[in-house]
């Protein structure tokens, strides 16, 4: 599939690519393109360790939240030359959380995208600095000259940062390391504000990185956001009890293991189902003033609850 | 000591509340400044473990950084309300990198400031992600409103992020660990390099900060903080090797029980004391241009080689 393909590289109608090449034609080539694109900001750094690692931790994923800044981007006019900057710092923000959480005193895991993770394949240290640096050009990224005029990087910085922190990404996955040694499974709210946290802030940024970037009211992509994050989440859960580990590409079944209460434990299998397609349902409707040019958008939300890795 | 003997609160001429108050009496002003305003934005953040980590971390430093901020600021006639975001921003900043650097697959300290670790006091999955939230919070301060025009912000953001990642903070840190298994201790030039990333590469961001609050070229400070920062580091080695542990509030004789080349390994304590007070006496000439008012600047050079802690 030519990059071209792709919603933001094509310059044509955001949405039709999506109707004609495949939503995961889409997907590849806008996570091809943000590959490159950091591949080759990072060329620009002493080539060390840590830079390597940062490499390792990037490369290979879906590219779903830089997606969806690309196409909401488009959505909004956005030229996708300055819309690569955030997409690129929504994945390095998104490797940086990958990287620690996979450390041995979080999660523990030994496998990422199906390859071994960072501390597995150097040590600690180099997994620890090489977050820390995958976060620093996260805001690198989101501040650079090229995403457009200073106030809008200055907003684009500013919400990534409380995307990413204590009230944000990192409340949400303390709550979660907080709920592997709590007496008492949390509760289906509690699961649902935690993964707010854990997962929604981020895809929260990605959705409204597009309206940010043409100083647009971001309001509606909040909504299609909330109910994307929290199917996508759901979607993870039903993979870590149905899923195949080599396509997923990440070990499975910890969460049954560990006796943590998840979406599936507390709705059951078809119950996670049904509620997980419910609120892709509820994104795709969220979308509704914007016609057949959220249509790339809309897929996505499909995709999050379909998705083998 | 009230606060408004400090420089960038009196909004009277920068220097001289230094010369009359004495540097001491101005650090801890600006220093107890910042902790406040530090405080007031965490008050704002879910009441979690992390968040009481992160107050742990911050609290109680020299604040140094901080008020390289605050009074380059007010040498460009800056507000002290627009000031306090990025110097509130390089503490939280320098916070993170302590907090990470003390961890056990790094330094594996247990005091800092007089106090235990993050990872003594909680544990290792906290201090990784208060550190993560420090970091972000660092960018949330350097971008914010408060901190003055978008364009303003921006750049104060993306230089942080240079500061702090790979090319800058992160990468010193990496040469730093990669040392204490190196077969042939670092010469000298090395060990420079090193520091200009580890220590360097954030006092530099904040001598710079007020050129880049008032728009204005950060050039001279450059020159400034280069050797202001080697002379902190210097002085670090020497401390490290004849400093009080207590007064330090931290573990000393670390490098020397390691066998890694420090400054006074290589030039010997009166070499390397001689070589400090060079540096901070070319920190000070580097500020000519800017006269007496500057003297709050030349006299955290001369605070950084006399210090005890």
């Amino acid at each position: 599939m030519p990059d071209r393909a792709a919603v933001a590289t094509a310059g044509s109608e955001p949405g039709a690519a999506v109707m004609t090449a495949g939503f995961g034609a889409c997907l590849a080539a806008a996570a091809r393109r943000i590959d490159a694109h950091l591949g080759e900001v990072l060329r620009g750094f002493p080539d060390h360790t840590v830079t390597q690692a940062m490499i390792h931790a990037i490369r290979g994923g879906k590219g779903l939240r830089g997606f969806l800044v690309l196409e909401s981007a488009a959505l909004h006019d956005v030229a996708p030359g300055r819309a690569i900057w955030p997409a690129a710092a929504i994945e390095a923000m998104h490797g940086y959380s990958l990287v620690h959480d996979d450390l041995p005193c979080m999660d523990d895991d030994h496998l990422r995208r199906g390859e071994p993770t960072v501390h597995v394949k150097w040590d600690e240290a180099t997994a620890v600095l090489a977050g820390d640096a995958l976060q620093a050009l996260a805001f690198e990224l989101a501040a650079h000259p090229g995403a457009g005029p200073g106030g809008i990087r200055a907003e684009l910085a500013l919400s990534l940062a409380r995307a990413g922190g204590a009230g944000g990404m990192v409340m949400g996955q303390a709550l979660d390391i907080a709920a592997e040694t709590a007496e008492v499974p949390l509760t289906l709210a509690q699961i649902t504000a935690l993964q707010a946290g854990k997962t929604g802030a981020l895809i929260d940024w990605a959705a409204c990185a597009g309206a940010r970037l043409a100083g647009a009211d971001p309001g509606p992509f909040h909504a299609y956001a909330a109910a994307l994050g929290l199917a996508f989440q759901i979607a993870d859960d039903i993979l870590d009890v149905e899923g195949d580990a080599d396509r997923a590409g990440k070990s499975l079944r910890k969460d049954m293991r560990a006796g943590k209460a998840t979406f599936v434990s507390l709705l059951g299998l078809a119950g996670a189902r049904a509620r997980a397609a419910e609120l892709a349902g509820e994104a795709c409707e969220a979308l509704a003033p914007f016609g057949a040019r959220a249509d790339g958008l809309r897929a996505a939300a499909r995709f999050a609850i379909s998705r083998d890795n």
